[in-house]
């Protein structure tokens, strides 16, 4: 057995934040494979964890335990939890990071935890990720039972749904809800949504787009004229807002939560 | 066994890339050590990942897998491939990724990736990096044979060759291949063109360099005046262009690309 | 067995430098567990490479050896020097990076490096990382005693020491050592300087701060008004000087090295 235990933060990385989490869990447990999904979660972006977090966690095998600390209440009275789903594990703040697992995944069981003798002991009250949510993490890379470290709970926070909304008007009210390192604007909009669309016509920042491709490079060689923006299905599931080889975010003068509408 | 798989691509680290082709390689093969050797190249630069793969790929042990993802022609006709070459691999598109690796190793093999069995069921247009060379990279580590994965071909795409081209006049003109991240120029300079040199002379953007140094700080403490750039034979085997405690990209308001003359 | 080997440079993680050091150890010794603390420390600024590597070597496992290389001086006469202490080891350039480890542990012991049977043959006059203490970090993890790799010595390089200075009117003078990804300020006061203190009054930027909070979110929802700066005990046991979800440096227009005076 040799466990997976990724990480996802808003640490960043130049600082000793990462690393002692990571000291942590291999004095804790020497055999776990580390792997870091990100560390530049916006400071305190909660949404964007819980998006960064839905993009990969069934990439991981099963066993997996999913470390996520994106913790503006640290210290405070919000919960620990850990959240089971998918034959893999969730560990980390109650604050709605795990909101789009909860969503995804309907047979989910999420605990609070409680049992301090998982803790580090004199636990930081700014830096749980090294003092609880690591040690938890390690602990059930251990196999410890996720019952074992507190009550089951029912009544997690969580975000508003990440769906697209249904206008009177038949229109379909979206956002884009990440801009990845290319540019590329992934709206809210998945195919379950679109499914049955006779015609396509997306409207974004007084921009029309009409075209829906396959790959980036179909319409030939880089474009980076605002005219040749185009909607492309990508690799997470979400439909996204795109330019062959540039910038679409910055051909559109485009930022997160950006208004996406889609009519038929 | 525990073989080594390494990752170099433009994706950056903010995004869920490279944590979900992490994901799929460790549901394949648990065992490996993976090891990122940049996300940092610039979006789809196929010459700046060739380059710095070139610069450390012989520090791997024998066994190790490379997987190099820029790919601007992701989802086209482009071809995936796996070459062999000094007792390693290395996993990637088909377009030039691996030109200096095939130039330093004569006897490289190359082979076209056709066995969809080792992909991933349906892969994405947009992220073969995910789909397909993860899930291959993953496979010559459980001991798949590259001939196993398709047919050997010998057509790969090239760089135009990385050395410095001899002109009429004897002067030799190169240019500067990459810039690190203390400003040092790299050129593409090696020693066997330099060899015989009598004399020492190198022009660039306007600056004469006679000085070659051992190591940095040879000529005394920190120096930031453009008059003290000198040239230093650097650890990849290329001759810099640098400048003791400071960058010389900065001082020279160089860029990459830039010409640089070297003359007897 | 499996050791950690942790990695702590200002290279940046954009060339080939990281991933050079990782191959050769890896070469040396496949069964290693990489942990990366940053590489993001300034280029040559040892002493922010020493303070982040204080933060953070106590919590890994004993056993673990620190590869730490901030390294104007590469190439020329300064030694390589392996310490041990805390049952952990130290491998580096003698230049003050390992001053907070001798004064924080008292029982530590250094050795100068000599033995180049453990080196890569031709070491590069600019890169020991990969072809000294690389190989040298490996050969520790194998199980190599310090004392096979060359004489004990005790005239280490040592930076000022980290703590405040008390002034003649009674005032303890200290600074802001670091900051932090969030903007907080560290200084460089622990509980031991201030145990006793019967008031609080810190002054930082003509800013006087009295209230010391023990978690961030403790005076209620996020703040940015620079009034509303507040002093706090962060987790690696420094004072801090913060707002809530938001960036004291910022706020303050502070940056390292700023004096921070408290007075009770």
């Amino acid at each position: 057995m040799k466990p997976v235990v990724t990480l996802l933060t808003d640490f960043g990385t130049a600082d000793y934040f990462v690393a002692a989490v990571k000291g942590v869990i291999l004095t804790i447990n020497p055999l776990v494979s580390l792997v870091d999904i990100t560390h530049e979660i916006p400071p305190q972006d909660i949404e964007a964890g819980a998006f960064t977090l839905l993009t990969c966690y069934r990439d991981f095998p099963p066993g997996t335990i999913h470390l996520a600390v994106v913790d503006p209440g640290v210290g405070s009275t919000r919960r620990a939890i850990v959240v089971s789903a998918s034959a893999q594990f969730f560990v980390g703040p109650d604050n709605g990071l795990f909101s789009y697992v909860y969503d995804r995944e309907a047979s989910h069981k999420a605990f609070h935890v409680t049992a301090k003798e998982y803790f580090r002991s004199s636990p930081s009250p700014t830096f749980h990720g090294r003092d609880i949510f690591g040690p938890v993490a390690a602990a059930l890379s251990n196999g410890v039972k996720p019952k074992k470290l507190g009550p089951r709970i029912g009544d997690q926070i969580r975000l508003p749904s990440l769906s697209p909304v249904k206008e009177a008007n038949g229109k379909l009210r979206g956002r884009i809800i990440h801009i990845d390192h290319f540019g590329n604007c992934l709206t809210n909009f998945t195919r379950a949504e679109l499914a049955g669309l006779t015609r396509f016509e997306l409207r974004v920042k007084r921009k029309v787009i009409r075209e829906v491709r396959s790959f980036f490079a179909e319409g030939g060689g880089p474009q980076t004229d605002c005219n040749q923006i185009f909607a492309i299905w990508g690799s997470a599931g979400f439909l996204e807002i795109a330019i062959n080889g540039g910038s679409a975010a910055e051909a559109l003068q485009a930022e997160r939560g950006e208004p996406v509408i889609v009519s038929a």
